[in-house]
């Protein structure tokens, strides 16, 4: 029986909004290089960078209605995750419900099949990551469920962990450790401003990072 | 024995213009989700929009010598459609046969295979739908037939059918249901227009499209 | 045992950047249609065209080690080439290590795996043929060899084969062999200009080429 | 509208089972090398070889409805050729619908999408060429078209064409040229059947095919 | 930092011995159509069949060292199930580490990587589905989580949930829902016994499902 | 222009047969984790095992011309290694040049490409590996090198060279390597026979390999 869930927690937006400002690398890394998307989830224009409250769908192959279903569960911040019970390649989300949910105030999709009407949805600078891009659009037979965990693009995924999501991938964050990787992906970057500034003036990784002698213990040889 | 049939009949240059105007999503629908091709078959730069009349060609692995037998079969609105008699990733087609193709009035090329030349072609405006890009070029040893109905992407393509392709991928239109497929395609996008409208202000899917009850019916529950 | 080959030969950056000027296409057609690797190795960002002098380097899965040990390798014009001892789509470089290439005077990046921070890479004028983006980034615990022979790509590089990519591609030329095949690639793109002229005018390739005979002895029938 | 054609007409049962003892290889050769289905269509299980005249049904994403509507309109020779209206990896068929096939005489399935129980059609001894296997059951909500022309695996395919399957794939025979490419594949097979014996004795091919002098023409060089 | 979990609760083998009974389509079924891996993850030898409790394992990209730390949690009737926390092909467990398995009471194992030595694991009678075979063996340098909840094949297993794996693929059972889900697949078993029966004798699922008006609904029209 | 090198080296077939006998994956260990193909290239029959001098040979996409070139140079031993000049399915051997390779003392083919007549390969026991099976044959327009160094499935391949192949994959050993491996080989399994009646009888491999206190200084835990 499909079912949809209502008043799911969502993450902080202020956190939500740091973790976009990481960016998707930098958050992979402060999480324990854990959370990635499967890679073939790309970006319909670039550059784009986002990040949202997910809000997940399931939806039958070639069937998207309950991403309609969906919509109505919206709230500003969140951004739709979306993924088919079996494998599919066709167009679920196109302008007009693309339309939709920007007037919901979703940020963007995340969806593990196609999309179609990607001229439009450029132009209306609407971020979608998608597995493919397929004008055959979508039947209403069959609903799914609405706001309970999924898995996308190989991602364990709760209604509210963070999707940040930018033109290196998606990243899932997990909603009770959102804070503490936010702390730590700015740990990170300020760390990383520090090495860019060195490694950009021609100093060696092999020096910054002290690589020399255990690359010796490796038994790396020069001849 | 290879085959060039000559003096095929086209479709309606206003008709095949009015179907470049509705794009590949809507003519889709429009003509009862059907004429689809592949959707791994993508356009070299985008935005791109154009249809044409099929311009059919059969070429070998790894050889294009029957492209510049189309060549001499093409007239002004046409839009080339080639396909390998066996998989193959070559770049069949470059900057010169483009070139050549402009020349003779030929609007794009849709090919289930490789071009080359996409930064020329690119700066050249000519629109391509392909397989894969790949630098290696081809032979001329072996034939195929031209304007011969064919399969490419999937789809099964005569000559004179009308080729529509945009950002979301490739459409055929039979020949003899152009005028009215364009005629059921203009009446969706009338419709559309109106759905948008109440949709970028709000309005649920759920509501607009009258889906509560059928969704009961198919069982949906919220918890 | 890893392995850090140094001073080996590198081709003359003249006959090196005369490549880059004659474009991946050419260069594969005037040394006799060789030397491509794989078409799924493509640009992160387009137009993109450089040429250089392969710094080659071997990594384990998802493990770039090995890449810090080769930048201390390189010298001025040359393009880093990285092959993974297994498949894999992890994000071997970003921003960091791009900028560490570029103060050594690296002009590129030739990888048969992932990359990562490419919105940055782009940004910065970095070009980059990668099979895919991710990121997924990397462990330092395997080194690999430096510059010594690898396959990248489906292609055989050597350290100091000159490397050329632009939007179609990547071809390999072999350093004893550059300046033989500049000289063939500035013939043929002699010989293209006037083909160029004729077809855009609207010559037939039919007849530029003389190719009726020919087709008529291989069996074409017009009907 | 999903249409269902009756009384398609049928190639003579002798004609399907000549080609059948020829083999996929030789009729794809015997036809002037047209009409193979794409490669990933594989069998379930081998050594198998069959052929029939085609049941074509097309399906939904998802969606096997059109399939039991199929065999009503089964004749005994005749082989189940599906194709989904958009690519789908479910497994449409199973053990059920096979005894029913088997029950009206239907000599094997080719299937550009998955099927499931392979274990039980295996025993079964039912033939069965898919794109994958797959648990994945399908819905009963959208019927599709019976007994028109469609496009499976690549290959245009009416009803009553011939299919003949064996391990090495899958080739379509037109009805109107089914007895002509019988004659020309029993020819193939006498001719081979002398070249078979010189071979295997060890004369080399380029004596019994006097291919010595052509390489010659073509530049061979032996050093 | 990688955690082994001890004492996680397994389901009772009773249940998961009539869960392998009934087969991965049916349970499938049985449990609303959930829990599929993806179709490529593939036995290396068929048939085969096994149900056991998942004893899950996390391995980073050609390294295989938690599966070492993974057979000490073993227990009689688990079923070992490995996935890469970034997608690799390399054959992380061959004959060696089977025996190990074996001796432990594992009853197969379910890879989202690769495997080697698949001669004698098949000669063992040691079942394995995998997404590849390599002889790619791999280091023990970075070692994963044991015993927590993963994402193998596209579905989300927590350890002592049941995996049901036949040739047609791989099912996972909530450990909550395994009792429940064996009696639905129990009955649905005996519902399908006398349509099999039916079937065979040639009555149409048109008649049997009762089908014939709902179609009409739909639209199909006979001619 | 096309290339036969005659009177090539070869290596002494005692060691070839002893690394046949040791098998893919520990031949690949043995020589530190090289020279494995890509893991696509598969045996089309299981089991299968065998390994002999690399026979070289590059063919034209769909033409198979400068196989039938090769044979001429074969020599008792040989075993034929096929790469296609650009990706290519084709069927490009059957069952004729599978027994004319036969009659000259050919033990195998490894190709990265397609062949056909799988069924009567097998009966013949003619072991194959190949990246696909296709009924599609091959033209004779376009020779091609016979026994020079090819890259084939991602390796290097020089004639002479060992190919090792079995149902785990194909690995390449290099000439002048043979003999060192082969000692490296069989140390290697005289060392896992030990290890393996261990694992058998249950003894964990944390403790056979000591790996207790390396894990715990990578941070492993166990709650």
């Amino acid at each position: 029986m499909p079912l949809v869930v209502r008043n799911t927690p969502r993450t902080d937006l202020a956190v939500v909004d740091g973790l976009a400002h990481a960016g998707v690398a930098t958050v992979h890394e402060a999480q324990g290089r854990t959370g990635l998307l499967r890679c073939d989830i790309r970006p319909i224009f670039r550059p784009a960078r986002v990040a949202g409250n997910a809000l997940t769908c399931e939806v039958a192959p070639g069937d998207n209605w309950s991403i309609h279903v969906a919509v109505e569960q919206a709230q500003p911040g969140d951004l739709l995750v979306v993924t088919p019970t079996s494998p599919c390649d066709d167009g679920y989300v196109g302008d007009l419900l693309a339309g939709s949910l920007l007037a919901h105030g979703v940020r963007g999709l995340v969806i593990d099949a196609g999309v179609r009407d990607v001229a439009t949805m450029t132009e209306m600078g609407f971020p979608v990551w998608s597995k493919t891009i397929s004008a055959k659009g979508t039947v209403k037979e069959t609903p799914g469920n609405v706001q309970t965990p999924i898995v996308c693009g190989g991602g364990y995924v709760r209604p509210g962990d963070v999707i940040v999501a930018d033109d290196d991938g998606v990243v899932v964050v997990r909603r009770e450790e959102a804070a503490t990787v936010l702390k730590a992906a700015q740990d990170r970057e300020a760390n990383e401003a520090s090495k860019r500034t060195r490694l950009n003036r021609g100093e060696l990784g092999l020096d910054i990072y002290k690589m020399r002698e255990r690359l010796a213990e490796r038994g790396l040889k020069y001849v």
